[in-house]
């Protein structure tokens, strides 16, 4: 997905609140953001967000001199998807579909994003994603691919949803290689992150390697590449990962909530809406 | 009031949507926004927002060859609020208390508004303000001032809006000088707005002098500032004339209605409060 008019605004605003988890001093903070602002102009609009969204967060570590400036936030987020965890475990076993179930569960999780949403009230927000209709859903098609395939290539997204990735990866019950970035950026899950949550005892871990908000596939390892490039059935979770992947002609399911209008448009979709969306 | 970090990134959403107002080609778009990014550096905390609101629709209006691209908007405005003068007319005149009445119609029309707000659904918005209670509610300091007051300076806010500002003013039954902008800027209210709205029919019309969204004394007129000095009663519509005068020691009214975060915490106050906000 290339980067919208409306992406801009959207990186300041994401800076600033880089800026404020990082820093006390707003005059710190003013010129964090006059440098963002500079940078603008060498976003081009045929990037991806998540490219531009590497830069930008680039700056913030540089000028806070923090590069994991989300790390508390993150452990915050595990510890309050973990208090979920066996709820969540029940609720899908119980489900008549707990295939489907768990497809939802790895959804709700996605509303864990200090990216995209400025305020996450995380129990309402995983209610509803349960109980929505999905905008699209590719479901047999997932199925069909699912019982075919060997393995699962499982590309992660945040810290925190990792717990609710780790519930599709029990019920799924295939091999699953599960994908973290290679360092922080944002919330997004890092190997100690999907260790936290304990998804190390359900999957193998591999990074990707990049250190983008998003799997842009020119700031991976060659490693990942080539798992990637082979894998029969690949999960990409959430919006950071779709838009860096939407484009890939691979066998990709993309598991996710639309956070903002930008991507709605693109997907002529609403902004809320969940989907299981299959390879096109 | 001063500028606060928040409003960095709306300086860019303001400079996009004017952009999109007023060209066609994404890429021309994308360097308004690139060059505002670059002027974030110019722009102090200290600084109220229209001042900086001022600088960034002078780029936009330098980059695009137009310095009114707001005016066909300004107009539509305009013509949709004298579509509900009549049925206001009568809803003040029925109202147990006509005074209070008028001063929530001119608050109604205060959310005619493309600086802040992104979509206007006019009709509804307007029925909720004649609704809601007031958040403050001077309207016993009000009543005494205007009682006690030979004259009423009158400061407009945005087209369309000074249709609503009629009906107060008609309302009041005192001598109003009814202050416009001195130049085009978004789609604040000029003489040539003022006077489609009918307001030269019920009041005197001056003009401020500023080029700016909000009455900044150093960029208005000396003729202005004279008459300002003097005036007995002043009333204040909107935030942006908010914005430039909350701290001035005159007996200003503010009216208006408040449309971001950023002023309401600076307040005290909510998003979608209304105010009839005495001198303190």
């Amino acid at each position: 997905m290339k980067t919208y008019l409306e992406c801009l605004p959207c990186f300041l605003s994401q800076a600033l609140r880089a800026g404020r988890i990082a820093m006390r001093d707003e005059r710190a903070i003013k010129r964090l953001l006059d440098e963002v602002g500079m940078m603008l102009r060498d976003i081009p609009l045929e990037s991806t967000p998540p490219e531009s969204g590497r830069l930008i967060y680039q700056k913030v570590s540089e000028m806070t001199g923090n590069p994991d400036p989300y790390r508390e936030i993150k452990q915050e987020s595990t510890r309050a998807a973990l208090a979920r965890y066996s709820g969540l475990k029940e609720w899908v076993s119980r489900s008549e579909d707990p295939l489907l179930a768990a497809v939802r569960v790895a959804i709700a999780g996605n509303v864990i994003d200090f990216g995209a949403n400025r305020d996450v009230r995380l129990a309402e927000e995983i209610e509803e994603v349960l109980e929505k209709d999905f905008a699209v859903c590719d479901d047999t098609r997932f199925r069909d691919g699912l019982r075919k395939a060997p393995e699962v290539l499982y590309i992660g997204d945040n810290a925190g949803e990792c717990v609710f990735d780790r519930i599709l990866i029990e019920t799924m019950g295939k091999p699953v290689t599960y994908v973290v970035r290679g360092r922080p950026i944002i919330n997004d899950a890092t190997r100690e992150d999907a260790v936290a949550a304990g998804i190390d005892r359900v999957a193998s871990l591999m990074s990707s390697g990049t250190d983008a908000p998003g799997t842009i596939l020119h700031t991976c390892s060659r490693e990942f590449l080539r798992v990637y490039r082979q894998a029969p059935f690949i999960i990409s979770k959430g919006q950071g990962n779709y838009e860096a992947l939407s484009n890939e002609p691979r066998p990709i399911f993309f598991l996710l909530k639309v956070k903002c209008g930008v991507i709605a448009r693109d997907m002529g979709l609403r902004e809320g809406d969940i989907l299981l969306k299959g390879p096109s």
